[in-house]
């Protein structure tokens, strides 16, 4: 029975049995040619790929018995007619509770344990929706009610025919009873006994406090309408009654909403006692029908009962179904991910609607599609900077600056004293930690206020590091002068990259495949990970461990004085005993202090113990693995389940920083007498004697200046590698960067600091992946207001110079933290350097596939690579990657080593000869393709199977997440 | 339109068009009161709850165009009927190939991978069961058709009015070509090119090579038979074709399912193309039909078309439905952990002819039903153990009891190593090694011959080892004589046993309920925690660090000879330094020989850094980080996704072995003089100068035998609990043991031994949980053959004595192992105990509610527990458990501590008192209950909001499992 109301205001009682259209109710008569529903100001509703319409949030109230009347509604509906004859209101025994809301996810109320659930996938079971569309078919539907009042909407809800003006009259003053909310701020249980019915004329429609103070409202976002369903089994009914209302103004219902929304919906599904839990299941089909983004756009537009079960249809011909046998109904489905695209379920219609924009593309989908061109405008086109400029520095005043500020200075200091550290170690103190500092700072700060694309963080990176290392240990082969002999390959280097400018060669970067990325990183996280364990393994040569049949045992402190010489030591040893360590001593002035005070007091340290310290070994390996290890673990912090989020966020940003101050703190506990960091105390070059500019000659011959230019070659082709990948990844499409990059001006920075560096003696720089996009992150603008179980949205970054430039010259500022720094062991450096190589391996995709070469098929994840590529061709791949590797390896372990940026470069060449291997499908799934690959795909058409199996079709697009391509170049 | 054909062999065609009941089609024709589907000897078939029917296997094969038929596949039905004009066989241009096949789950050939994908939970489109429904509705059924081969059924099929005889012969041409199956043995894609079609004559229908190789086929039970799905789009046809067959007699078809198995079902969905894959969601809709097995039970005793679709629309009515906005309908959902139980879909009818036996309740079930009373019957009966004596000797013989013996032989002999070493630390020797080894196989060997549950194991445990230590440090507070009186502390435990044994007082064991057993768990493994720590810590005293400014430096080694005497050391001395330690030295006959070499070479070492071996402590503390986190780690490995699961089983199995080898390994690769494991050479007690036989009185005085009661009162507490809280836990019935258990047999059995080992100086035993439990777990029999995706059936125990036996007499020949055991060093074994002591402590249930303190609401696993119990309650209950264990830590560190089994059994007082702080439903969650509350509770009848808010119900069943109490009281 479908029922309709004119829609004059003040209306009278009607029960017309047929739904007639009527103009006047439905504002929009045409849902196809409706006013177009695009609003440009709200960004969240764009990314459901709806139209903009206000966000829902959706609630079940459900009408419970209490314990007397739990008789009569066990017993059926024959005692409810005899508590009707009675004349008793069951209002008495009868209360609404909210047990079920919906925003995206459903969440239900644990009523024992007083608290909502997690969010999670509704499940529906089929019957249940049938039920409703039969009861909304031969229900009262009322579109753009005009009701202004709980009271005006219950009046015109149950004027139906069939109901007898006393069973109206009972049934109004139920459903005007207040409801009990579950208080989420106090977090104690409602007390459910304490329910007064509420009289009709109870004009208490004034929002309740705790509606207001409910912590939901805050997340759910303004503008956002409420939706109501009704459902119970009330036994003085003789037939079902369903009624759904849409009322032309969103009006706030009094309290029947948890939180004080405007309402815009209304679902009555009241009836007599049935089996099971019937009303309810079919209050909760009403629920999620109305949680569903395209339901809720053609309610929104339906002008009569058809056009609601048309769309009921419609989310029928959309559902999901699992068999019963093979799936447990009442698992709660986490939610995903994220969303499925709303765009293909539109009608075509609601399409046009939209009009002829571009249709979006989930990030997702733009990777995979558009794989290496992502970059491809940005390669094309010269940025202008210049219009940006102001608002580089008015972007930044927003309080998210300062904890970004805060969180990239630690990072750059960490990194600027592990690097200084390192560099001071591979050129025998030629830099050290001040020119680090120093060199960070300048360096930095002038990118930040020059370049194209101010996010980047310049910083030493790996391949940097070990380069200067093979270049300082050339030239100490060679006997040069190693700063001149530096300065003009930096000044070729310099040379080169303004080429390079020139010719807009930054182009090229479209050949760097990330096969070409991974093996550059793969070796510089090898390197890192060789280093700090070869270093660490130094120490115990420097330190050695004294086993029991040691020869370097003993020690005497001898005090220069009458009878007591030198040469005495030697001449009264004995020739009749085998042991060559002990001496006999012939001495009167010695004593047995430990080397130090003895030398204090005068005297001289004298046998073979007395240079070895004992337990600083072990306890520098101790360290070691202490700051790795804590390292390691604060960053998995992150996706624990304890303390709150920014605890853990903050816990695992800071991994490293925690990680050196512990071992810090144990090196002090025990305070013995580890190696420790070697500070300049005054503001001076590290190196003894040298002034802050280098000479261009020094003690090289003339010529070393011009042969500099072959070195230079391959740091050039290393820096452009460095800077370019890094600076592809910063401008990735799915950033939403707003003011564009600049991928020449930022190498024509790099080269011109690098002219300055080299004439300062300060490190060479580029741009650092990690620290760059842990600056992006910590820049990100998100939408606040979330649905419960929906992830927050990406708006995009602040894009500003304040935040890099503030953070340089704090580090500028730290040159003055000397007095600390001396502090920090450099057994806890190395631990960190371990963490770093040791991480940057673990974010490619190609330890991935090492480790898919150590798991049985069966185990293996579900990636979206093994299902598109034959196992055997994926191990052949990643064998192939593993043996330039080797190759790689072998080659910097020879003399040849200098020589290995030609060597990353010859990667590429390899990556052009897999080709004749490998399939442009299977290249495009475990690779990207090359620049000529892309046109012949089209050439050379789809392969058979590609193309037959429709598998492709199949798999979700979500899952093309896990292709997107996850590099650390620089490690961090 | 229904089809039947009549019932004959070797009946002529009929194309009735009418399905006709017959009776001789149909064998069942009451499916009601059909024969009874009840097999005793399935086990497999019972665990689905549904009768024993043949597993099915079903495949989908479809039809598919080849390149050349791709474009008339395009342009629609028009071009075929030119194709078929032309008279042309579409034969050559299309090829069936298997895409999908179920057993319990859905496996999806990758083609372009060419491998089958992981098991998922299917997922269908509502529509495409829908047009299944009315294709079927329309089509034509066969129910028990005679057919014998391929042929004749395919001839059958055809038989239809619809078909002229020149699409019927195509059709039947098509139908009859040999599909591609994917060959997993060889890993090979198919050729996909190489079909060449079969002629209607070709008689080749035995089984291919492949698919008799076909892995699947071993994983397979016997009986199990197959169903195949032909779908597909065939332009020439006008109308659409469904068929479904049920044949009388399995039969196998040719080469037509992968695995060559017996036919049961056979279903057609072929037509005229149409948009989208319309028929291949119907063959998809209809295999996932044929693999529900409530679908499957009903079709095999249907006897006509209605009885197909009344169980079509029964599936209909019971699938769960996901929202499309809310579920990506493409993503694969992982199978389950268990399956829901069918048990209740059954129809009523059905479940009557399963007979008036008791419901199988899953052992979830049991558990949440049953909760404390489980073990009930097993503690009302006396074990009758004789019967089952012979067979507890035939039934070990099993390949399986083999690598058991194996397992818990090694296991058994760690235990003995780690408990003996740690015995001889804390009674100074009184017991050890040896006495470790030869107590656990005299008494392990005695308990596994006479007791009444022999899959228990026999070992130290924690709690008793706590006791021996407090008990050694009373008796030496007191001066007196150890062993003779703790002979007289077992005496009189072994007598109260007996006595608790006479009262059969292990009914007691009831009120000892989760809130104890954790208690005195957390208790245990704390103490082991603090002791391994304390222990390591210790020997930084023993072998001190030296700091930079330690005054331990220098030492000398001192001849005796002419003109130098010990006096003469402090003679020489000058007054004026203030340094205390150095002296000065007139002596001529001394050298810097290391201590032992000088002692070795007649001198004698003088200094006071001659007591100092430096590195020891360090390199103490790296053993012992070692052994424990790689013995962590190990144990992680079983849940890891690499190696196969043998390697990860045995890696995480022999965990802590493999880290004692390691920790041995590394201190033997250094060689540095850590402190070692004692060993005695010989076979005599480790106690220099006692016999085998303790003395009774000893240095005692006499009155000290009778005051051993008291302690003894204490122990046999602390040996009851520890007994008989294992005992229960091995007797869950969850285990399934079939010869009963003897509690009381048990503890007479252990009362005995308690005497033996008292009387001979050898440690006390009672049953150890974690070790018993991993016994009877390598004793698990499981269903070999398992479905893709389904977990192993467990079908039991192999109850015996023999694997125990050879166990502790292969424990007592390694008495001779001497020679190898002296080299564990000691920190390797603290970092194991440690190891023990953390698993221990994170297995129970009372640590989760710990780490619930820690974690926000938001991020709270869904715990069954969380959903029925206000958190607030929750933690006050862990408070409460929190506040218990530091009273009794408190009273452990006191001079009180001997009385620590008291406060323990105070635990159940605590418990009985918290009855008057939580409600009996939330002890129900949050422990168990205890006796009276169990009666208290239907007298009190259900609290209102469990009983009105109906949440339970929509509980799964399936998440019961997580209230099973996990407890390890003895720790390995």
């Amino acid at each position: 029975m479908e029922m309709k109301l004119p829609g004059q205001e003040g209306f009278e009682a009607s029960s017309a049995p047929r739904n007639i259209p009527s103009g006047e109710l439905d504002s929009n008569p045409d849902p196809g040619t409706g006013p177009s529903p695009d609003g440009p100001s709200d960004t969240e509703s764009k990314e459901l790929g709806v139209p903009k319409d206000p966000l829902l949030f959706i609630q079940l109230n459900e009408l419970l018995g209490w314990p007397q009347a739990l008789e009569w509604r066990e017993t059926g509906s024959s005692s409810a007619s005899l508590l009707l004859d009675m004349g008793e209101m069951p209002s008495i025994t009868l209360s609404t509770h909210l047990h079920h809301r919906w925003v995206l996810f459903e969440e239900k109320l644990e009523v024992a344990a007083g608290r909502w659930s997690a969010p999670h996938v509704p499940t529906l079971a089929l019957p249940s929706l049938q039920k409703l569309r039969s009861l909304l078919a031969e229900g009262l539907v009322l579109l753009d009610c005009p009701a202004q009042s709980l009271l005006e909407l219950v009046e015109q809800v149950t004027r139906v025919e069939s109901l007898s003006p006393e069973l109206r009259g009972q049934l109004q003053a139920l459903l005007l009873q207040r409801p009990q909310h579950y208080n989420q701020t106090t977090g104690t249980r409602p007390c459910w006994g304490s329910t007064h019915p509420r009289k009709a004329s109870d004009n208490e429609e004034a929002p309740l406090r705790e509606q207001c103070q409910n912590p939901l409202r805050q997340k759910l976002p303004p503008g956002a309408e409420a939706g109501t369903v009704l459902a119970g089994e009330l036994g003085f009914l003789a037939q079902p009654l369903g009624a759904f209302v849409r009322l032309r103004n969103p009006v706030v219902l009094g309290s029947l909403t948890e939180v004080s929304l405007p309402s815009r919906f209304f679902c009555l599904l009241l009836g007599p006692c049935m089996l099971g839990k019937g009303y309810h299941e079919m209050g909760r089909a009403a629920a999620v029908l109305l949680s569903d983004p395209q339901f809720q756009w053609s309610v929104r537009r339906a002008s009569n009962l058809h056009d609601l079960l048309a769309a009921l249809d419609a989310f029928l011909e959309e559902v999901t179904v699992l068999p019963p046998g093979r799936w447990d109904p009442t698992a709660r489905i986490p939610p995903p991910k994220c969303l499925p695209s709303q765009h293909k379920r539109l009608p075509s219609q609601q399409r046009e609607i939209r009009g002829p924009a571009v249709p979006r593309l989930t990030s997702a989908e733009d990777r995979h599609r558009h794989g290496p061109h992502a970059h491809s405008p940005e390669l094309q086109r010269t940025g202008r900077k210049v219009p940006w400029y102001p608002s580089d520095f008015l972007d930044a005043l927003h309080l998210q600056c300062f904890s970004a500020v805060l969180y990239i200075y630690l990072a750059t200091v960490t990194n600027a004293i592990t690097f200084g550290g390192l560099l001071g170690d591979a050129t025998d103190g030629a830099q050290g930690v001040l020119e680090s500092f120093l060199g960070t700072a300048v360096a930095g700060a002038a990118f930040c206020l020059m370049a194209g694309q101010p996010l980047t963080i310049l910083s030493s990176t790996g391949p940097v590091l070990v380069f200067e290392r093979l270049l300082f240990s050339f030239s100490r082969d060679y006997s040069l002068d190693y700063l001149p002999f530096r300065l003009w390959v930096g000044i070729w280097v310099a040379t080169f990259c303004l080429v390079l400018v020139a010719t807009e060669a930054s182009v090229l970067v479209r050949y760097f495949t990330r096969f070409t990325e991974e093996g550059f990183c793969a070796l510089i996280s090898l390197i890192f990970i060789y280093d700090a364990v070869g270093k660490m393994l130094n120490l115990t040569h420097t330190y050695p461990i004294q086993k029991p049949g040691s020869s370097a045992y003993g020690c005497l402190c001898q005090y220069p004085g009458p009878g007591g010489n030198e040469s005495q030591w030697i001449r009264t040893r004995p020739k009749d005993r085998d042991d060559i360590v002990s001496m006999d001593l012939g001495l009167i002035n010695a004593s047995l202090l430990p080397p130090p005070e003895c030398t204090r007091q005068g005297g001289h340290p004298r046998g073979p113990g007395c240079h070895t310290v004992p337990d600083i070994a072990f306890f520098s390996l101790l360290l070691f693995l202490t700051s790795f290890f804590f390292a390691m673990a604060l960053k998995c912090v992150k996706t624990s389940r304890f303390f709150p989020s920014v605890v853990r966020k903050g816990l695992s940003d800071f991994s490293s920083v925690l990680a050196i101050l512990l071992g810090c703190g144990l090196d002090a506990f025990l305070g013995l007498a580890t190696p420790k960091l070697m500070v300049p105390r005054e503001f001076k070059p590290t190196l003894p004697g040298r002034g802050w500019l280098v000479s261009p000659f020094g003690a090289n011959p003339w010529w070393w200046s011009v042969a500099a230019a072959l070195p230079a070659l391959l740091l050039s082709i290393l820096i452009f590698m460095d800077q370019q990948i890094t600076a592809v990844i910063l401008n990735r499409m799915e950033y939403r960067l707003q003011k564009g990059a600049g991928f020449h001006l930022d190498l024509f920075c790099v080269a011109v600091l690098m002219l300055l560096t080299s004439a300062l003696g300060l490190p060479w720089y580029v741009s650092a992946t990690v620290i760059s996009l842990a600056h992006m992150d910590s820049l990100r603008r998100e939408s606040r207001a979330c649905a419960p179980g929906e992830r927050p949205n990406f708006l995009g970054i602040r894009e500003q110079r304040l935040t890099g430039l503030v953070v340089f010259i704090l580090t500028g500022a730290s040159i003055f933290l000397a007095p600390v720094l001396k502090f920090i062991p450099m057994p806890v450096l190395y631990g960190i350097f371990l963490y770093m190589g040791v991480a940057a391996l673990s974010s490619i995709q190609f330890t991935n596939r090492v480790k898919l070469l150590l798991m049985p098929a069966k185990h293996q994840p579900d990636l979206l690579l093994l299902r598109h590529v034959p196992l055997t061709r994926v191990h052949l791949f990643t064998a192939i990657q593993l043996a330039c590797l080797g190759l790689l390896w072998i080659i910097k372990s020879t003399p040849a080593a200098i020589i290995f940026p030609l060597m990353l470069l010859g990667l590429v060449g390899v990556r052009k000869a897999l080709e004749r291997v490998f399939s442009p499908q299977e290249l495009l799934w475990l690779d990207e393709l090359m620049p000529e690959e892309e046109r012949s795909i089209p050439e050379k058409g789809l392969e058979p199977e590609h193309s037959f199996s429709g598998s492709d079709s199949e798999d979700s697009e979500l899952m093309y997440q896990p292709k997107a391509p996850e590099i650390n170049i620089s490690v961090n």
